[in-house]
């Protein structure tokens, strides 16, 4: 199937078949995706959680406005951003940099500095907006690497991330949750799995210059 | 080539060919991706403007901290925000919706009448703020069938957005500048290609609850 079917076989499920579960490989795919999302120079504020646990996810519905996916999927992902990105993790970065890459420490001192400079001069209300945008670029690489993979899926920001962090002791982790994508299997009955897709035409949502 | 070799493939490319011009078809493949990106409620706030001009893309260069990717690449995506997501937005996408799917006016008209209440009660400021986070899904996307159609790419923050929304007169149009993609062909001797990928190792990124 093509990329453009693929993309057209994706909808946000309205509702998962709960018993129908992913396999570890598909899951596997899954977090191996989110580990390639590209993020803003390369360093990786955000993690993500992989849940599968019935019991866990009951109690996100109540703090997801009663949308049962986040019960009902195969497994729930959770993004979260780190709460700051602190000059310790630029220098991580560029020593896996050097690690990974052979490459020499006079290569990379320079930009490092850079960005430990431009990072210093950051507020933490910053950092953790750049962090959330990445968030955002992993959710559309993940929804469409899902649409690839025949894997159902549905976007969400729709909950009270607070309760979540709460939930999840997230707090104590240093991370906050941002967004969330129930992933598994449609159910039949979701009567959304046949709509028409809405879309403004393409003349409308891209201009060309020439 | 599977999803993750799609996405191992890809980089920030560094330096374009600009002899190499992508198809027709290629460009299309990106529209028609774009304009399926998921959207928050679906309202799609965004507009990505394609650019196929050397002369227009050499005056990007030095609003883009003089990286050559802008003019070098075969076109130069620009991704932007509707500065508003007025009421009349929201009606339209409804009166899309019955016509697309049939759907009755008694179908929409609660959800219809809570998602005006819900942005009528933002300001301009937040809805801006999450029309962003719509481009950051978008370029998401893109980058990920870019990676599935072997077409380079460069994801793009690093402008001044003031700049490139005067040069291609965006207030008049009621839109701002968010993110850049060049896209197109690595050029051979960009030192960066050949590059191992710097990634944390997913024990580090991924938390798993079972």
């Amino acid at each position: 199937m093509d990329i453009l079917n693929s993309l057209e076989w994706r909808y946000a499920t309205k509702k998962f078949d709960p018993s129908k579960k992913l396999s570890n490989q598909q899951i596997e795919t899954l977090k191996k995706a989110f580990n390639l999302t590209a993020t803003s120079f390369g360093l990786q504020p955000i993690k993500m959680i992989v849940i599968q646990n019935k019991e866990l996810q009951e109690k996100f519905v109540e703090h997801s406005y009663y949308q049962r996916q986040v019960a009902d999927a195969s497994h729930l992902l959770v993004l979260c951003i780190e709460t700051d990105t602190p000059t310790s993790a630029i220098i991580t970065y560029f020593d896996l940099e050097k690690e990974v890459r052979g490459v020499k420490e006079e290569v990379v001192s320079n930009f490092r500095k850079q960005l430990v400079d431009m990072y210093q001069n950051k507020s933490i209300e910053e950092k953790q907006l750049s962090a959330t945008y990445q968030t955002y670029i992993a959710l559309g690489n993940l929804m469409t690497v899902c649409a690839v993979e025949k894997i159902d899926a549905c976007p969400f920001e729709g909950f009270i991330p607070e309760k979540i962090d709460e939930l999840l002791n997230l707090k104590a982790l240093n991370l906050k949750s941002v967004l969330m994508l129930p992933v598994g299997y449609r159910a039949n009955d979701d009567v959304m799995s046949g709509m028409k897709k809405v879309r403004k035409p393409i003349s409308e949502t891209i201009l060309e210059i020439l």
